[in-house]
């Protein structure tokens, strides 16, 4: 069977704006939005265009600024909150209205202080109100990962009905396991009658670290769809990591999946979503961080040194870093050593690399990391010169 | 059944510590190591003794500094590393020492250039002679992730019969599917003679942001224990989160699993690493990050207003934070806004609130954040005054 494929649905400028201390100005989200239609991802949300009126501008310059992208506006199932979205995606050339409302318990007992039958009401309401302005619409069904099944099941029958192009399933407070949620999508794909005609999405956070997990076992159970943002920013703990869902499904044929983007634009993007947002990336970040390809433990070194493969699954290029590197500290070895000593042009005898590396270890337990520099010196104090190669 | 205490291995003072730049001194070690006592991990691994004379030292430090938890040393399968790691570890009261060879193809054949059988001979001989130093001795069988589960099977076989007491099944590269992870673990349990006399351990790093989901698969399969790193520091992506898998476990009580972890203790440990080691943890770092419990966006606020539960699985206070935040910025609604005055002291009326909601939007597009001298300033605008309440 050929691989199906994974539409990349894109929120670094909605729910991974909603981060504190990370207001972006309307500029900068066409410039994000920008690189996004350049990376590839097939729908950027823009924003929730009711919730201020710089967010509404930002949609409508956004709209205006991308062509390939689906452009798509978050709103609650409320018909001003709708309204104001289709007017916001008016120049959009392919807009999509995202409206929802909570399925789970807490959220219909507490929050909506409502009925299960009121709530299925409202969605359908509101997606037919919606599919008045646009044709392309999204429901999301807040806090589906609480919801039980049988009753999701219904809302979503109930919107495949009246028209709703995608069904979104947030695991909106990043409490499922990848078991439960990936049953989740399986029971919504093969008990909601007409399901075929629509799109499963998963929409994941990362409050327990599972949202990468969570997304890839959603889409292995037949989700088309995965909501994600760069470098996994958003609200707490965040979304899921575009870069690593993308990854992941790059890296693992087996899963029959793809998605179209273009994965040497990743590390750039990265960078872009992190200066403009002032949201640091940890070093160890996977794809992303600035230690992701970094070796420094000597075992690691003297593998990566004989046989890439050995400790790399992914080659730094291919998500646009520019090579892996081997950085120098206590912990590395011989190899190493010798490693980066041809490098600077010493080509070392065994009894020469025996006493660099003592050394060597002098300094490294003295310094974090073992520079040119030191190397240089080190060569010096042992009498030996570089060979320079033509 | 009564639930299946799963042990902590944290490795953040000797894979942790493998980051470029991060190096810590003996003292500094010695002060992480008490925490991690108090926290309650089963076992410290405290470096890798044949390394460097600065892991050696400190790993004989730590052997003194701690009584309750194990204190192991790794080695690779050498005489002469495991002769090392016994001397650094013979004043721990709970010694074991950690060794082990990697065992796929790609190690077999690049790194080692030798056969699956000489490798099995290498290792029960690594075994036997580290089990003439210390009764806990660990296996661990590198890039086990992409290793032949038959092969694997054969390997583990033959080192229970030579009195191994923990098996480490390490996805070394980060490469594993949770399925396939926990698959592995099963087929190991299922297919050694004598596997129920030793523990199996996982191992995983982060580099497709899977560590968390695999290890969980893996304990779920019959690991006995888990190996990570406070913040999931470590070489590259880094290790699984130990804060991580500690409360994916608490919050699941259907995995029948538990650990000795002080969970109010996770907090303040995360800082303490953090900080020692210069490792920024980025804002969105699940249960540790600056965000990780702070509520921006409007809908969000006002459900935990009205019910905590709405958005939070987990009680800040439960992992050392002290509340959740409630931050005002262009994505709060009425509610928060409502929420933050009352905490000031004012109460509003609904015109009133209305009218500080306007003013408030005009701020909240000019700066990222709005702070409470902020709301004061609206609320003389507004001609409102607080009202004391004793």
């Amino acid at each position: 069977m050929a691989p199906r494929k994974i539409e990349i649905f894109d929120t670094t400028l909605r729910d991974g704006e909603q981060v504190p201390g990370c207001k972006l100005n309307t500029p900068e989200k066409i410039e994000i939005a920008r690189q996004l239609e350049k990376l590839g991802v097939d729908i950027i949300e823009a924003g929730f265009p009711i919730s201020s009126p710089g967010d509404f501008n930002s949609v409508v310059e956004i709209a205006k600024a991308v062509k390939d992208p689906v452009v798509c506006g978050l709103s609650r199932a409320v018909k001003r909150d709708i309204e104001v979205a289709a007017d916001a995606l008016k120049h959009a050339k392919r807009p999509r209205i995202h409206t929802g409302i909570g399925t789970s318990e807490t959220h219909i007992r507490y929050k909506f202080r409502t009925t299960p039958e009121k709530i299925i009401e409202w969605a359908v309401d509101a997606v037919k109100y919606a599919k008045s302005f646009v044709e392309d619409v999204e429901f999301y069904a807040e806090d589906a990962g609480r919801t039980d099944n049988e009753y999701l099941a219904r809302v979503c029958e109930a919107l495949v009905k009246v028209g709703v192009t995608v069904l979104n399933i947030p695991d909106t407070t990043g409490y499922c396991l990848p078991e439960e949620y990936g049953a989740k999508i399986r029971y919504l794909k093969e008990n909601v009658k007409g399901i075929d005609k629509v799109t499963l999405s998963t929409h994941c956070h990362n409050d327990l670290g599972l949202a990468t997990a969570n997304s890839i076992a959603g889409a292995a159970n037949g989700a088309g769809q995965i909501e994600c943002t760069l470098n996994g920013i958003g609200e707490r703990a965040g979304n899921t990591s575009l870069e690593e869902v993308v990854m992941v499904i790059k890296q693992h044929p087996g899963l029959n999946l793809y998605t179209d983007i273009q994965t040497r634009l990743l590390y750039p993007s990265s960078r872009l979503v992190s200066d403009r947002m002032g949201m640091i990336v940890q070093p160890n970040k996977a794809i992303v961080g600035s230690n992701a390809f970094a070796h420094s433990s000597g075992i690691h070194q003297d593998g990566v040194i004989k046989f890439r493969e050995t400790y790399e699954i992914i080659d730094p290029e291919e998500v646009g870093v520019d090579q892996s590197s081997i950085v120098l500290t206590a912990r590395s070895g011989r190899a190493a050593i010798a490693y980066r000593s041809q490098k600077l042009g010493y080509h070392l005898t065994k009894d020469e690399l025996d006493n660099v590396y003592q050394l060597f270890l002098d300094y490294a337990d003295r310094k974090k990391e073992v520079m040119d520099e030191d190397l240089h010196e080190i060569m010096k104090i042992s009498n030996i010169t570089a060979r320079v190669e033509v």
